[in-house]
């Protein structure tokens, strides 16, 4: 049997066959078209058929459809995806008349976690906190072996847990959510005023020959050893550590998951988990709190979303 | 049949025979020997006999015993309570031993949550954060009418939280935890504050009389009419939200039950509804979060560690 995967994102829709190994046999993308739920429902009936073509399999080999939305899902019905324009839409019971599979729906960030904890840097434990750094701050939650839904499935949203008292604003409308401090957009921030205040320096001749001031060019700039690289990693890094120790002490994970593209650095992730060890309460009186990288890439969000289906 | 329940604090040792109704039949109390648990235990195993005996049962109606113990319990096993100096503390073997009956032993935040669960005022929820304002803050957390517990027992320390950045040092060694400005303790030293700067004050007069600055005082001054006491009231409202809206964020509870001796004063529980859908996520797209106060009072320990065992 073979297990199709979607993700729903803001800008594309990916859909790929993957096997009960977590591995992808095939890939079909197309863009996401905003705002028309039964418009995307249609075509990712299209692009599951297209997919299990190309992945050189029969319809007839297909176990389920599991699909990752980019917002609140409640039980089968996406019901506030804000990013596409959905809103209390019931994807499977269409999904389901499209393509006469069964089928299957969860928030994203949910099916990278799914994705880790089946095939990837999570596997075998049952305490995971997914973290993922992108342009805001996505977490989930595995706790004693089960997803963490709260009512209506909008729970996980840790991106917006306050940390500070800096007065900076939001766009959910609250004041210093962590997300504002430890996304990558927020390490990007600290590359452009690296750029901006030694616009002779390293980081500054990086960015202007990648025309950008991204996570890569930072990383760059470290990597060659770049003094500013350095002292602003760490205080990112600090950051990125507040949020993390809050989440160690609230959920006690066995293991954080760090994703997102920077997640994918070493010296990214390596001083994490010192950090969030000197701040957890209870010291060595309680279970260690391991930090790792993300294992499944790119495309963890099409094999987490396949799992909901295995 | 009935249950017996034992809230194991660090002052003293509660024991209680409650009904299947939640009804609390009878109660012993003795002061908690520090530091010894085998003495603790043979003592509990007495307390419960004495608990049977002046509720009127023989000890053949006994089910099971429970017990809410101050720390950190992993399964059968109280694995770290610093308060009481027990450290892996094979608890339910050496009581089961002493009783013949079935033991299960919790943590007493997490008992706490399970007396509102079933008797309470949480009764039918099955997503439920549950917040004690004392000398600390104290979580526990119903997830899909599950107990969160996180590796070895250790989650639910929501009172550490970092939410601030003023750099006051809490007791757990970091910075600026909730706890520091949410707990019963903080409105103490809002008390203080109060009726030093303000001697011939409404507050202070109260205080005075009183011989203290609780949070009884502060609750007549407010009733009164006190200006200064309605200004702090808002403040430490506001502090008391920005956590709760991190567990809102995190956790998306139905219903957000706020315990401790504050919690039973009206004026103190009515604005947090509005204050965390305020700035909750998702405004209306998102399941609303109700925030009430607790109902099962000083007795809340005993019948809920008594729940472990119906």
């Amino acid at each position: 049997m073979i297990y199709l995967g979607v993700d729903i994102g803001g800008m594309s829709i990916k859909v790929g066959a993957v096997d009960e190994g977590g591995k992808l046999l095939s890939k079909c993308t197309a863009i996401t078209p905003l705002g028309d739920p039964q418009k995307a429902i249609e075509l990712i009936a299209d692009l599951c058929r297209e997919a299990v073509d190309r992945a050189g399999y029969s319809w007839a080999a297909v176990a389920g459809v599991g699909a990752g939305a980019p917002g609140t899902v409640d039980g089968d019905v996406v019901t506030y995806a804000t990013n596409i324009g959905w809103y209390g839409v019931p994807f499977c019971k269409e999904l389901t008349r499209l393509t006469g599979v069964k089928t299957a729906v969860g928030n994203d960030a949910n099916c990278a976690l799914l994705a880790e904890v089946k095939f990837g840097a999570a596997r075998g434990y049952r305490d995971v906190a997914m973290v993922t750094l992108g342009t805001g701050v996505g977490t989930a939650f595995l706790c004693g072996g089960t997803l963490l839904l709260g009512n209506g499935g909008a729970a996980g949203e840790g991106g917006h847990m306050r940390v500070k008292t800096l007065g900076n604003r939001c766009s959910c409308g609250r004041e210093d959510c962590w997300e504002l401090y430890a996304s990558a957009s927020a390490l990007e921030r600290r590359t452009r005023k690296i750029v901006e205040t030694h616009p002779q320096g390293v980081m500054a001749s990086i960015a202007q020959r990648e025309g950008k001031t991204s996570g890569k060019v930072f990383f760059e700039a470290y990597n060659a050893g770049d003094e500013d690289a350095k002292r602003e990693l760490a205080a990112f890094q600090r950051d990125v550590a507040d949020g993390l120790v809050n989440i160690a002490n609230l959920f006690r994970p066995q293991l954080i998951v760090v994703g997102g593209g920077i997640a994918a650095q070493p010296a990214m992730i390596a001083p994490l988990e010192d950090l969030v060890a000197e701040q957890t309460l209870g010291g060595k009186g309680n279970p260690h709190v391991k930090v790792v990288a993300a294992t499944m890439g790119n495309d963890a969000g099409i094999v987490g979303a396949s799992v909901q289906v295995m």
